[in-house]
């Protein structure tokens, strides 16, 4: 169990590393999304990377500190890309993230979902129409801790709070605003920061946490400043880029 | 024959609706155009979905209220999944909206633009240019008229001033702002909008009036607060978002 | 040799002839980049088409002005886009661009920019980590200007100063500010900028000089007004749509 203090400092520490690592995160994502994913990672310090040719992907992630799959524009390529991008993560015991998108729209995507979960995701970020699709039962708390702990991964089942769990530690975070979600590609966004943090902290499940809160953070600093969707799309990237310790500390709400 | 109040009226009164029952409104359009569209559904209170992979698009139409169908980035791959979007499309009979984008620059394209012509959009929204393409003839008001009364559909002719017809009625919007044209993926995002609107005004004309109203003003606010293109855009979304009966009544210039 | 004042009045005279002839530059460019791209673009004056089809790629460059090829995310149909459109340009005698993005993280990326160097780019602007995949050597001043000459192009060398040469003629730019690498896509837009620029201007040399210092001094303006990247993307493109002779006047900044 962590204080909020201690988890702001953690927040702070991973995106300290991330700046001054700068760690590539190659993404396999849609292509809505794509854009704004690459300067979210920018404003965070980290190097985007969003190939999903087949014939290259190979040496992209080889060149990668963490990978995102985002399920968004499934298609054969994507999938083919996946696979061969998974191949690549095992070899290379690199961690990865899988975003589930949409994954209740389409059974066949839910069950591309489902193999890729097999093959052990460092964590999982999805809401909670993804959550019975994926691991089956409703999006409960102690549901979340079960297939955390069963499928061995990190579960982040982020909406109003988020929940961050793996199995044996949980931590809710109420950082955010509703404005996040009128920005499209914001929760992919924060997939590939979770990328990010695995990337420069080997504890999934406070990295997991350490993303979710900066983002979290960065979202009250912005909407502090905005009242619309359109510019806090931008403004959040800013927060984030000038994002400190003291903020973090004076805004985290987490329990 | 609509007075102007009244059209501002009904566009507030769609405004409202949209945002009341988040309408989802499955986009194939453009990777171009895919963000900002995304952004401007959910601007307007609808739920945007933008897969386009033939595998899985009849569940997300299945899904949807209204189909947009963009033509930009025409390829074999999205022929194949509007194919099967308005097969799934007439079977739900769901509104769809047709925008034939850039249908001059390229003779395929136009080709077939006009097999789905023929496939009974329940609007059409294109400009000038590409409406010899696709109709025949010049774009003058009457023909206009002519072709949405033939072709049983409601066309919007947008430019300096839109036009909008069924054959039977006929408005002209001179809302907007020149730096509208200026944001790439603004005539998109127009189309979606309109989608938007067929998904909760039965009335086709009224409902396609509605979108171009809205969307007319809110570009108006946005101009009166901004001076370049690249902040526009961001406001435009913005002022959208906080459209109100009041400001649609003091802007609107529809004869 | 050209006195700063004097490239100062080149780059204002481009801006007003691609402002006043709206030359449509057809971008083969990666998913990440194309709105942005296309922004930039509408931003400067410029008309931009962005299909990647090779059914309808000769259409689109049949009426284009000029052509970039920008290599990020690389497949099979975009190699097969490129050769297509490389051959109509060769037909049209019309000036082209080459972006070789990150072809340092993918050999079979290097190699096929390698054949498209072979082909003749009117102009390539890569930054330094993409120099010796490309041209082989260091990225150093005077292996640019050998390289420039002995390839017949002009090889603009981007990064903290930006080096233009064509073998005989050399400029160093030292316009621009850090927030430009922190928004994604941003050199992709400067490359579609220098083929709007010689679409407009025989000389490749001016042209790419013209395009660079644009850029560069827009970003300058852009970042007096803010200090983070997700404000600074917009800002840049409204810095650019208003950019006139006087302020390239005060801000260059070339040897």
């Amino acid at each position: 169990m962590h204080a909020p203090a201690e988890l702001a400092d953690i927040a702070a520490d991973v995106l300290a590393r991330i700046r001054d690592r700068s760690p590539r995160v190659h993404c396999i994502t849609n292509t809505v999304a794509q854009n704004y994913t690459a300067n979210m990672l920018l404003a965070a310090g980290a190097v985007p990377s969003m190939t999903i040719s087949p014939e290259e992907i190979v040496s992209f992630v080889a060149g990668a500190d963490a990978l995102l799959v985002n399920l968004g524009t499934f298609d054969e390529e994507r999938r083919r890309a996946v696979t061969i991008a998974l191949d690549a993560v095992a070899t290379a015991r690199m961690p990865w993230v899988l975003d589930p998108v949409f994954i209740e729209r389409s059974p066949g995507r839910a069950a591309f979902a489902r193999e890729l979960l097999a093959r052990g995701p460092t964590a999982v970020r999805l809401n909670a129409t993804e959550f019975g699709p994926l691991f089956g039962g409703d999006p409960a708390d102690e549901a979340a801790a079960r297939v955390a702990e069963a499928c061995g991964t990190v579960v982040a089942l982020t909406g109003d709070s988020d929940i961050v769990t793996d199995g044996a530690q949980r931590a809710v975070i109420a950082n955010g605003d509703p404005l996040m979600a009128l920005v499209t590609g914001m929760g992919c966004a924060g997939s590939a920061l979770v990328g990010a943090a695995l990337a420069v902290e080997t504890d999934a499940w406070l990295a997991t946490n350490a993303a979710l809160i900066v983002l979290g953070v960065a979202g009250e600093v912005a909407a502090a400043a905005t009242h619309g969707p359109g510019r806090f799309a931008s403004w959040i990237l800013d927060a984030l880029h000038s994002l400190d310790r003291a903020t973090l500390r004076a805004h985290i709400k987490v329990s």
